[in-house]
């Protein structure tokens, strides 16, 4: 078979392997472009050796050491994750911090979008009545009255796109002054103040809990953390004397909620530079061409984000944990750079004292995709990033403190990444994926990528944007890049509707919680 | 005031201090039976000094020490939990195991409950169609397909009860392989295996994820767990090829819901000893009267069910771990006292590697109850163990393996111990509280008993028993006990809706993961 039907990609001219791109995988007996044959059958995403690599000898991919082979691979075989050994994590202690100057690159102005103003200076994406609560013993009692606000309220404020309880399962049974207790803390304190909740801060408490209902509302100042003014706070709290029986309760809520909804149904979209957008990203479920194609156009976007001014997160820490070393030179000074450092280190002796370590990342799915181990799956994942400086470093339920490129350190878990980045003040939601997941969140919306063109196809209405087409050649990283910015315009503005949306596809909020549980 | 209006309660003739009964506590003054002035106005669930106690002199309740007298407490004082210092916990390398010889008491024939039974000898006392998920991914999905299931199908299968998707935050961003994983996996493996799922096991997956679906269905025999058969599993995975958009996916999965359903709709009541109970015990939001009168009630009952040949697990080692030395000499033989000390020690090194200890337990609810610390708090805890012998103990997710009392060892969070007790396969719940909570689970009924009258008037609606009608010498233990023992098996039937299920309250389930998320 010709090289123009076995198409494949080399990242990197130091590279010694090349991903086969097409979207069935490729026969033996193809031919690549630089004259390799195929020993083999090779699945789409999976590597193939370009030159005979000795027993031990690196395997480069991004030129970038993702293995050692454990065995001589000859031109032209499948490499499985089986035939790599990794190598070790990047030592944490002499890395190049904030070394690299970056480019001066043109700000982009012009780009607009149609927000809800905040009194904060945030702007909201959707327009939100929000129902915190600060323990899961309230859930039921909120589920019920969410459903009656829904039924009964919502249709008289047409302002109002919705109503959520932000259910969660912290709150009491659990150790709330053990250190690490202020992680999910201080999450619901920021989860609360999301910008798409327009202020108004609604909490349901029970009374007798740990996590009193007061600490949502008037949460106090951390250090180095801003604490935004919220306009209107109210709580509710179902032991109070006033109530007598069950319908009482949900009388006294559906009255406060009132209050909350006339506010909110008064506000209106007003044209908000590109400037106040607070994008979040993510992957799940990656496969060997997240890496060649959706983060990369992802990676594009951000940079047209930053660019205009606004604010982009990655986060991720154990798919950043092996290309750590790619990613402090980029710093823009060393305090961030040892902050880069120390939310790796924080997160290494986590996972030392749960008998766990960086290999627990990567899944089947990862695997069949492709990526070997978390090596190659980090150097694909932080692509995401783009190429602009990382001007700050939140860590886990912080809220962002600066416009550009941060670095909010997260885990990778899909549900408490996209938590913590709602925690941190996002707006919109940037996910990647080439296994394919329904992810969608009731906050914000959610873009969902595809890295191939074969699930794009396969869901063609769960995705909203193929990203497989870069690997076939039909478009650019730049024609896609471009392509996600303008629709990240359009959702923020409420003109275009994501997949999750249109379909009403919820995930739950996950805390992360690493203090114990009482 | 004489002391007929004065009510106290001390429960033990060693105690120097007695507990205020009175629902609106008592005014300074008020002269207790055994001659006692109060020298200050004391709230309801409070301790008063019934002798004069020095500084650093131990205070008794229960015939055990609770405290020290930080300072010198004069007779008819108030006690709050400032004034006293908290114990040493006892300690777990000398404890007389198995040591105390039950009493011969008679068996308890003849009461039956109407309920459905399983092909593996377990009996549903409800009829539920459970959808396991393998992952958080797919819950999105899954929720729209139980709102279909629910108007399109619920309809047509009358004997069905109900359609619940088992929603979790678990199944991928986790580290799968930390030892301590096992613990949120087998409780999935166990949550689908409830009695009340009638031994059909429908499975959603995603297909890329950690927990692969199939361990739901088949998983590999553990060390002492026998895993029951299940009679009809099914699988069905959100990434098959033969999915092609959201809409086939949907149809897929009702199409498999109907088999399960065809089944399940075929299943009636029948006549079943009481020795087919699984009831599960618990308490939250405890006060100072939860050891005076609803646990001693429930422990009533707990005897009366042991005694018909039923199964009983009492659980939350924080609140065990200070009255263990009460505990273990009940074991049934010194391998179950072992089994009771090893699961106190994994939880005392489990709090330590986050910094906490047995501290953590207790709220500011506890406190304004009158309960001064975890001390106080797991002596009147442990009541609701009645006074059978302790024939087994489990870990967090094991499933129940012996008739008669069990420890099942759980964190004393509401929500993971209500989780961990359905996947040790209860098919009945009780809670006890004092400061009130609207605790519900869709899996199994929860009968609510308060703790004082004064809340079980507040919240006439949703507490199904006033077990305080004990303190105010309305009722006795014993007549509570048979009370509620009556109403678990009418509930049991069907033949009497629990105020959480009249009111359709529902908390979600809470696994409890000790390993790391990645």
């Amino acid at each position: 078979m010709s090289s123009n039907n076995c198409l494949s990609i080399q990242v990197d001219p130091n590279d010694n392997v090349a991903v086969v791109v097409s979207t069935d995988g490729l026969p033996a007996g193809c031919l690549l472009a630089d004259g390799t044959e195929l020993r083999e059958r090779n699945p789409q995403g999976h590597k193939v050796a370009l030159v005979d690599i000795a027993r031990d000898a690196p395997v480069l991919r991004y030129g970038e050491v993702i293995g050692f082979a454990r065995e001589a691979i000859a031109r032209g075989r499948w490499i499985n994750e089986a035939m790599l050994r990794m190598p070790e994590a990047p030592t944490l202690d002499a890395l190049p911090l904030a070394t690299r100057k970056a480019a001066d690159r043109e700000s982009l102005e012009g780009y607009t979008f149609e927000g809800y103003r905040n009194a904060d200076g945030s702007v909201g994406t959707r327009n939100i009545l929000g129902i915190s609560t600060s323990v899961q013993c309230v859930a039921g009692v909120t589920n019920h009255v969410v459903d009656r606000i829904k039924r009964e309220l919502l249709p008289r404020y047409p302002n109002v796109d919705d109503v959520v309880a932000l259910n969660h399962g912290y709150g009491c049974g659990v150790a709330i002054d053990a250190p690490a207790a202020i992680v999910p803390i201080r999450t619901l304190q920021n989860l609360a103040r999301n910008p798409n909740f327009g202020g108004e801060l609604m909490v349901i408490g029970l009374g007798c809990e740990k996590l009193q209902p007061q600490r949502l509302v008037a949460p106090p100042s951390l250090p180095g953390q801003q604490t935004p003014q919220t306009a209107h706070a109210s709580i509710v709290s179902l032991q109070e004397k006033r109530f007598t029986g069950f319908n009482t309760m949900v009388e006294g809520i559906l009255e406060r909620a009132k209050a909350h909804l006339e506010r909110l149904n008064r506000r209106t979209r007003v044209s908000c530079p590109a400037s106040d957008l607070v994008v979040g990203m993510q992957c799940g479920g990656s496969d060997a061409l997240s890496g060649l194609t959706a983060n990369p156009a992802v990676g594009f976007a951000a940079d047209l984000i930053v660019r205009a001014g606004g604010s982009v997160m990655f986060s991720e820490v154990t798919e950043v944990r092996d290309a750590i070393h790619l990613l402090t030179p980029r710093a823009v000074d060393e305090e961030t750079g040892r902050a880069l450092v120390r939310e790796m280190s924080w997160y290494d002796d986590y996972l030392g004292r749960g008998q766990a370590d960086r290999s627990a990342n990567t899944t089947p799915g990862n695997k069949r995709g492709g990526l070997a181990n978390i090596v190659e799956k980090a150097m694909g994942s932080i692509v995401k990033s783009g190429s602009s400086p990382i001007v700050d470093v939140i860590g886990p339920g912080e809220r962002l403190r600066r416009k550009g490129l941060s670095f909010a350190a997260t885990p990778a878990s899909d549900f408490i990444c996209g938590t913590l980045q709602l925690a941190a003040g996002m707006n919109m939601h940037l996910f990647t994926k080439g296994r394919g997941t329904p992810y969608g969140l009731a906050l914000v919306p959610v873009i969902k990528v595809a890295t191939n063109s074969r699930l794009a196809r396969q869901w063609f209405d769960l995705i909203d944007v193929d990203a497989g087409r870069i690997a076939t050649g039909d478009a650019t990283i730049e024609a896609v890049g471009w392509e996600i910015f303008r629709l990240i315009l359009a959702v923020a503005s409420g003109h275009v509707q994501v997949a999750a949306d249109r379909l009403g596809l919820r995930n739950d909020l996950v805390l992360f919680n690493p203090a114990p549980v009482t």
